[in-house]
């Protein structure tokens, strides 16, 4: 029988964090009857387990519409290659024994764990050695398998589109190119869904290689129709057909591109090159992992935190929660990690942003 | 072969209608190289056909991201029992052949027709008169079958939860009940989601009569245990348990309630003199049909825009797009209109509700 | 010299309070050296001392763009006129002595007091009988003589502005008069600035009372004009020309009007009356005084929480902080609390409004 | 007597603008009975006067809550030093005397100019020549001397506390240093205001030159004190302490430094040589410039547009509005023109900055 559970949250800063642990929280406590650790740091928090505390009602309260996470997040990496000290140099170690340890020492019938690929993935290996672990997908990038959406994403869509919506009356006026650097690592989701809901011209993603000159052709198009200036979002992951996905990132690190600064400047260099046009560009950047949450994502995270407790008194661990339709269903988190979820280059959405008369680069 | 189509919104105001248009103009004129005529006043322009015009790509020029419709809707009603003046009295007569002469006259080859349940309604039986129709489906409500969400609803849980935000603190601050009033009319799926969304301790929602000792109930336990305060979110069409679904509408037609101000006034009445707690009220009205839509709904809005171009392409006339999963879909307009989606009382979403220790007041 | 110093804050909510404490708890502890004890529920705490803390920066973290105060408010009343319980009956009680005594005892050589003209007078009161007493103008209303505004004052605004941004699309599609009642108690601060950046049609306020017949006048005029919807912003204190100031009032407390439901409820009747137009109100109720303080009202806020630190050290006791220009300037809190700051109804605001032909109902 | 004038806005988007071009349309036509022409695109639409047009009420429909500006602005710029093709080159001609025949030959007796220093500079200069101009202070950098704030200010102000407010979480939860660079040229009142308003731990500004040692000693004093992040808010324009006030536009031309990113990409390497923190950066960009003005930027900007009217009224050409504490008076736009308001470095909003503990960087 199930008396106590744990909750960590993992990886990267995801609007509607709070909002899963306040629902687990709610659920474990007053619907179950379970008593509640809240571990701090993610699994960093049960290598040294010096910052466990035994979360109630008021540990909660508040904070449904904050961003970030109340239980803070690792900082140190992989607990199967935990980064060490030994005799001055640093080393990795593989800490996941410690983490079984002391999830049984603080007698943990079951952990819930908040996290993305990289997280979920440490998450079902611990649970192949014997933790009793749920999940809950989380990442504001939506590339899970499984899950139609996950929460966050369409905060940070949000956040894209108001800056967007915010650029097109001083590019309209002023007769520029602005470029929007946005997030989504691999996955152009948050390019693709912003650059549509905020009517961009052209849309880079990682899943559509892009051709300068097909830009360039876009622009000059609008330019030939009356439409002297040009939106153009671009995935920060995009990059250049016949090139080498990494390249920017490769650059950056051989010191032939300045190391802040992304794909945006380096499109930027080449049309301002190419064309007599002005460019201007905007990097989001961290302020798509912020904010509270919309109503959207507070209630689907609300949702998984309500559901993934079930899975615990259902004893269905290794199983993560999933939106499908308008259902939270569960499946098992092996499914989820094993496969990324991409844009199809050639699915329904990119089909309608081709009949929108985005161009896509290619 | 389709030359030329048309395209009308009928019904209340919804936050996408324009993102709808502008999708639908773009594919038809850029992808498929029809002609548009835009009919103003929705089935009206029909009627009487004096402000049929001609659509091309600046018609749509900045509209995205604005509430409302450029194309007004109708204001008359039911053109099957049309009111006009006759022998100077209101009598109601059947206007459907002269839409479909209008529709030949101008030879539209298909017919776009953006409403809810009731346009609709009104779009199927023309359609099994002759007309080449086919539908999106809007409303904020939510209650339409077939489609797992329509556009404009995200936008007025977004418009319901900010304004469950801003009351949070002062309700916690000075010892208060909070009651905001919600659109949805027959359904509960604003209140429900918003309150959710904005943390309510109470919602009631149409499909589950409330009983009001149990409102006192929920808010007395919250005292007891320190929480000075409590939120009810309520749905415009929410009532008693007993009593008549429409009492409250019938009692403001029989005078024994004042006309303006709703079920949220009877509410703070009740409780007014039953607990001694001040109690404030908030009644948003018809701000939750306007704004600008979120990014989820331009997108929802958007892609049906794009999709019922090619329902037309394909000639599936009578069929309308619905969203199901990530996909958008076809399915018969009938079947739509034959039923409405309501809160299932004992689906997944009432019961996560519950157990987030929200009272459904029952 | 100073040593120790403690802060309350004192009526109705108002976004910016928590921006005050924490720029005067960040002042005086790591400026000025001083300990700071937080008060709670405003002057209640320092009748019934037991919830005093002493304050450090971890109190503060967080909460500049916060709603509300973490240090609550009173929900007892005036401390001079202190309700009591008294052999069954409540009396009340002049409880002064007892905060003199406790503000000695804690050993606090200045109290900053953060509160509008009720919770002024009082700190007036206290500091002619020797409290080393400072002020924080606060209000919503916007109402304080000597400041050129408050903190809270363009929240409110700024909230009220958007409702009347959603109702426009709405009204105009649908040939409608919107009615949108706002705070402001007996001043139409709040009504003007927002009808004006708005673009309200009509809008009543308390300083000028209003005819209905003018209002139907401008209602006839516009739509002859073709415009045909109005949209109304009214101050819940206004009242109609020849009636007293608090006719509506009286009647709640008569019971001939319904107890929930204000001003813009009893014009709604009459217009529904006299035009056959369809009249739809909102009610915006508490969420003006809630919500993140826009980035104006923070650093007014911030200013004041600074500014006030340096009376105290100073030992300006009586007086309290103002905004005039650009500057932050102190006044005797006497100043301010012998008159109220009304709206001019011949100053150049008002006459803004008539030369963007907004109907004053006059 | 005035029977017609003309209106144009000139530089760069400010939210605002339209909220101006409206209240002056509106006074001129319904309050004088002037006729209003439109000068499309700054004074370049008075050297080729192709696109004047006669404004009326409709031609502002709408455009209240809207950023941009109807009129468009300059593209080509100083019409005193206009640039032409002659022979194959460009070469600049005067075009003052083009627009003062212009101006006589539509017969406008009063020229509204809504503009920046740039704008207003020539304005002056056309006055002097014979022209009937009155002027509206227009920036988002506030660096007009005479009024206390311009419109489209605040809400660039309120977009950057926006990035900042959204950075805090994930700063925190990461132990990273957040870059955010904001516009403002030679001043740093949106830097300095949106510092203050998000609560930033470093604020750096023209007005101030930074030596980065301070910014790392403040960074580490914070990471001893257990708060392991640093947000820090750079003008566009600020610079190290000791270089030369333009090193880094030098260093760009000169091709040292990458033509895209600024400042904050530079401080940015700068501080991951010298500390080993994480560092993100966010380049806010034109989106500072966009979207809806704020209800205290709708209201000023109104109020402009009123009172320039009058200005015209009056014949006070040569003269200009401004805001003076709570007041819109006149002041000749010589004086505005002859110096540019900047930040006081000993002033009390830079003093309020340091008592908030927020480190200049000096």
């Amino acid at each position: 029988m199930i008396k106590r559970i744990g909750i960590l949250t993992g990886g990267g800063d995801c609007p509607g964090l709070n909002a899963v642990i306040r629902a687990s929280v709610k659920t474990a406590i007053s619907h179950y009857g379970w008593e509640v650790l809240g571990i701090v740091d993610g699994f960093d928090g049960l290598i040294i387990p010096d910052k466990i505390f035994k979360m109630d009602l008021d540990s909660i309260k508040g904070i449904l519409p904050k961003g970030g996470t109340i239980l803070g997040t690792s900082n140190r990496g992989n607990p199967f290659k935990y980064p060490v000290k030994k005799d001055g140099k640093i080393v990795t170690e593989d800490k996941s024994d410690e983490i079984l340890k002391n999830i049984l020492k603080f007698e943990m019938d079951g952990l819930i764990v908040i996290g993305g690929d990289g997280t979920l993935n440490i998450a079902y290996q611990l649970y192949k050695k014997g933790a009793n672990i749920v999940g809950v997908p989380k990442t504001i990038d939506n590339d899970l398998a499984n899950t139609d959406y996950t929460f966050g994403f369409f905060t940070a869509v949000n956040t894209a589109t108001d800056a967007i919506d915010k650029l097109h009356t001083t590019a309209e006026s002023h007769h520029r190119i602005m470029i929007v650097e946005v997030m989504g690592r691999d996955a152009g989701w948050i390019a693709l869904n912003s650059g549509i809901a905020g009517g961009a011209d052209i849309i880079l993603i990682p899943e559509i290689p892009f051709d300068i000159e097909k830009i360039i052709e876009k622009i000059n198009e609008r330019n030939s129709r009356g439409s002297h200036f040009s939106i153009i979002v671009v995935a920060e992951g995009a990059y250049e057909k016949g090139k080498d996905k990494h390249y920017i990132e490769k650059a950056k690190n051989e010191g032939t591109l300045p190391r802040y600064g992304g794909i945006s400047n380096y499109i930027a260099s080449i049309l301002s090159e190419k064309t007599d046009m002005e460019i201007r560009t905007t990097i989001l950047g961290h302020i798509q992992r912020g904010g509270s949450p919309t109503a959207y994502d507070r209630i689907l995270a609300s949702r998984f935190g309500v559901e993934v407790c079930d899975l615990i008194a259902q004893k269905k661990f290794g199983y993560m929660v999933n939106l499908v339709g308008t259902q939270i269903v569960s499946r098992p988190i092996e499914e989820s990690i094993s496969k990324q979820k991409l844009v199809d280059p050639y699915g329904q959405l990119v089909e309608t942003a081709r009949r929108l008369q985005i161009s896509l680069g290619d």
